[in-house]
């Protein structure tokens, strides 16, 4: 299936479900939707947290439709689910926004950690959450967000443990997708990051950690979820996790080398 | 001094002296000079080995110059001090080579780690061995070089430690110069190298590791020169530790991307 098909078998209801694994060579996006009186506080969040939040399109104000992000994409009906926020907490989970959407929402598409998996997994490099059948762990870090207006919070991170060798590669390969989060943004030691247990995850699965292997840190696309909740707006939405928005970018169109 | 002044400090004796330090935009050069019989098996060492052996510029049987490292280079008399090995000894140290020289000699320049060591100070990543003032620490390894001839042995590897944020930005910066011996090897557990105690290197001397870092393993030049004694040849001459080959060579003409 092209991503074009994919998006309309999820528009006329035909696929519903998590889209991991689905049309592996393109990207998925994380997708944040608010109103046009918060948009430019959240896009500068964006801009100032470029390894979190790394902006794959924003949509001109009342648009569900972005062309750079796909043909014929309608974001009301092409996401398999999406949450509801108000008051920063969750009130409704729906299969289309077509009830829901204003004249003055704004869309922000956001890379996602999928992409970067798909050009490690490419070269050999093992993934353990993958390897397990579980989500990847993710940790709250005590670093704080550059903030902007509403907007701050700290970033959250993925977590995924390698060996040495693995890790260097792993470095040099996401480094050529700052789009998708890039470079790792921590090697080691949990405790800089001010996480106490890696067995604990704040979010998805924990997963195990051999001898001799090091656990390997990115930037986190639920940083922005959370910033977005924590800011308590009235009305946001967002995917619901792991349904996320199928784009026709070919992730290797996203390598800057 | 520019490069060319320094290596004619050198000739005419005004220079004398580790290298380390001096004309620091410009690469040194690890030395080895050896007979022709045996040259094809060292370059195709070199070849099989590039991490650890980078070379930078081999000369023509006999030929003393060689332009491509630097302008009225003279290899007999521009290295502050020269180790002259017979059956894999160290038979005489001298500070120049005209009484010595051969027209089998064949002249191998390989890439030094000064040169990205400048790289990663430029970005402002500590190095310890230079705060603490003390040669950087090498360890033999159990990784084995790919045979080629007599050429052998296992592979050295030079160790900075360093947070995990850094030791992320020095992967990104190393692996853009390939040709000084580029990304790591190693991040992490010295024993996945076969090495057993960080504070006991077996060239260079130990630096502290501090809490929260992570050692960072480098293929080093002391690789070839290990294998040269190791093959026990009847004559090989290599620059004296630290007394490398000044060239002409800017280091960020070494940049890959």
């Amino acid at each position: 299936m092209t991503p074009y098909e994919f998006r309309h078998a999820v528009r006329n209801g035909t696929f519903r479900g998590p889209t991991a694994g689905h049309c592996g060579d393109f990207a998925q996006a994380n997708l944040a939707i608010l109103p046009e009186a918060q948009a430019h506080d959240f896009l500068r969040f964006c801009h100032a947290n470029p390894k979190a939040c790394p902006l794959l399109g924003v949509g001109e104000p009342g648009d569900y439709r972005i062309d750079t992000l796909g043909r014929d994409l309608d974001i009301r009906t092409d996401v398999p689910a999406y949450n509801i926020y108000r008051e920063g907490r969750l009130a409704e989970r729906v299969e289309s926004l077509k009830d829901f959407w204003q004249r003055d929402f704004v869309v922000f598409a956001i890379g996602c950690s999928f992409s970067f998996e798909a050009m490690l997994a490419r070269e050999g490099i093992p993934l353990r959450h993958v390897e397990e059948g579980c989500n990847v762990p993710m940790y709250r870090t005590n670093i704080a967000n550059r903030r902007a207006g509403v907007f701050g919070g700290e970033l959250v991170v993925s977590m995924r443990p390698m060996r040495g060798a693995d890790a260097i590669r792993a470095v040099q390969i996401t480094s050529r997708y700052p789009g998708v989060h890039g470079a790792p943004v921590h090697i080691g030691a949990p405790a800089e990051l001010g996480i106490e247990n890696l067995e604990h995850p704040d979010f998805g699965d924990p997963v195990t950690i051999r001898d001799g292997e090091l656990p390997v840190f990115w930037a986190c696309g639920v940083t922005p979820q959370t910033a977005l909740m924590a800011a308590r707006l009235p009305l946001a939405i967002a995917h619901a996790p792991g349904h996320m928005l199928m784009t026709d970018i070919a992730n290797t169109s996203l390598a800057v080398f």
